[in-house]
């Protein structure tokens, strides 16, 4: 079967903790999903291709790229850059590089996923870091936060080029015609804040961008829904997320505890389980797997890495819309308009290659 | 009736949303629970005295100075402490300064209470910054979580001391014998994050204090209970803190959807009400209520602004536990063990005198 018209998605299949196995069902159940979809599984060949074989639907879209090493998820990133030069996490960034995939997904370790990517297929021209961004359920629809940990320290263009993105995002991904940006503070008073939030919220109130921007909000306004686009810097991202889903975590232990108090408890979680099960199915932290990098000039997601083949397929079906819905012509046309910057060159490559003409698997 | 053997508080009557309503209705009650407690209200008189004439808990164990101005709610800092000298706040912290009440507590302006605590009572010889504590619920029982928004950076020796204060709080309040001390990070590998919370950590592996450190944590342990003790910057802690509460709410407002989405799940709901009223009360965010500025030399806690008169009486209940388990005079003792540092004088004042020999209101 000829390759034409598939989005093809590289895959680091060594990388978190559940392995190829976790990767390869993954996929699988992402194809179920997109029927365009098509993969080049980067890894232990002699362990991924029996996993392939297992998944009729897997059949004649899948690539098996052989690499001999892995990348341990306590190297330091700029180890792993060094040394990691055959692993399936390079080589499967490799293959957005070189054109032949659209993106990257991995779950592997983050920050060598970070620096490989940005080694590898670069920063765009006009942005001076990747975010990582991620979507949070919210009382209305969901928002994107960004940055949720790939800078710790973020200066107030950083924080501006994050809300940009982040708004080009709920455009074109989200199809939400004027998003709005908040910048998370401590408070919502102008003077609040370190100076990198006050500086950057002055650039925003003044600087034409895409969207539209409301000012400072604070950690409880995330799963309000007050705004489409929350900024921050990777610090306060990262304990924002990872408190989030703690507290999400602590309240379904609470509940269980209490279904299991009394008889009467008992008879009602019977009664509400279906909905309740559909609720679960709602906060489920898998729906919500496949943080973005941001600003690369390339797709990459990254998975978490104790995640099961739904999150996993969850994190494919992200670079799926990422690249099916041209977010990154869509950051490069905003950068051209607002920062005067050339549509860089590179960015032909892997971007206008997610429909492949020819070739097979 | 003597005010002999009680433990006095001041009050700031016209902090936070509710006014002196608020404030005197959860004095009220906060007595019905604690029989040792009096009161100075600080405010406007002619508002207070018939409020306070409400209760007759409250005759004989309150007395109520008046105050002529209050401290707005976007005052900056600064210009709360030049033009608020004859503020209810300031006046109710002066009481504490004077000896006349153990302790004060304020519904108002976060930053200005701070200001003028620092200014009026002192940070403890020992300590360089005061810190905002507070609890969460976990899935084990609860933890204290340290700074929360005093102090948007801090240096290592800043969180040094936080873990120190946060260590006692946990032993002499709560009872724990041997706490345990974890640092805020986005990893818990040792080369994550910050150069402060870096170096703080290997201060805290090498330094004899009081608890044991168990390194890094990641904001999904706050809730999981793994360490007794928190510390971070108060821009993250109160990020944690209030993305927190929003995720809370965002749980519970999809709970109420999940309840009413089908007759069955009505049916359930009414089955388990009694169970899931239980749960209720024991994630009320009003229980929680009280943020304790920790290293002062004299007990301060802020309520929170939007409380009701349950919240304001979880808050004196705070600031009675601090007085009556001599919170400060175990923290002077450990500073003076580790640091060298002589007690202070000055700490004999409101920290010797929470039990009033005589004299009436």
């Amino acid at each position: 079967m000829p390759m034409s018209n598939k989005t093809i998605i590289a895959l680091d299949a060594m990388g978190g903790d559940g392995g190829p196995e976790v990767v390869v069902a993954g996929a699988a159940l992402a194809r179920e999903r997109y029927p365009k979809i098509a993969y080049i599984f980067v890894g232990d060949e002699a362990r991924i291709k029996p996993l392939v074989a297992r998944y009729p639907l897997l059949k004649d879209i899948s690539e098996i790229r052989h690499a001999p090493d892995i990348v341990p998820n306590d190297l330091k990133p700029s180890l792993a850059l060094r040394q990691g030069r055959a692993s399936s996490m390079r080589l499967a960034i490799n293959a957005v590089a070189k054109g032949d995939a659209a993106s990257v997904v991995s779950s592997g370790n983050t920050g060598a996923l970070m620096a490989m990517a940005k080694f590898v297929l670069k920063t765009m021209p006009g942005i001076d870091r990747p975010a990582i961004a991620g979507l949070f359920p919210t009382q209305i629809a969901e928002c994107v936060v960004l940055d949720l940990g790939a800078n710790l320290e973020c200066d107030a263009e950083n924080l501006v080029q994050f809300a940009m993105m982040g708004a080009i995002f709920c455009h074109t991904v989200l199809g939400i015609q004027d998003p709005t940006i908040g910048l998370l503070n401590i408070g919502v008073e102008e003077m609040k804040g370190h100076d990198e939030v006050r500086t950057a919220a002055g650039i925003l109130r003044e600087r034409p961008i895409f969207g539209s921007f409301k000012g400072f909000i604070e950690g409880n306004d995330i799963t309000a829904g007050t705004v489409d686009v929350i900024v921050t810097d990777g610090f306060s991202g990262n304990i924002a997320l990872k408190t989030a889903e703690g507290t999400a975590k602590l309240i379904s232990h609470f509940l269980i505890q209490t279904f299991k108090s009394s008889l009467f408890a008992r008879l009602g979680y019977c009664l509400a389980r279906g909905a309740l099960r559909k609720l679960k199915v709602r906060v489920d932290p898998r729906r919500y797997n496949g943080a973005m990098f941001l600003g690369l000039q390339g797709v990459c997601v990254k998975s978490h890495g104790g995640t099961d083949h739904e999150g996993f397929a969850s994190a494919i079906g992200v670079a799926f819309d990422l690249v099916d819905r041209g977010f990154n012509h869509r950051i490069r046309d905003e950068l051209a308009l607002h920062y005067g910057v050339e549509p860089p060159a590179k960015l032909e490559g892997p971007e206008e290659k997610p429909l492949l003409e020819n070739g097979d698997a």
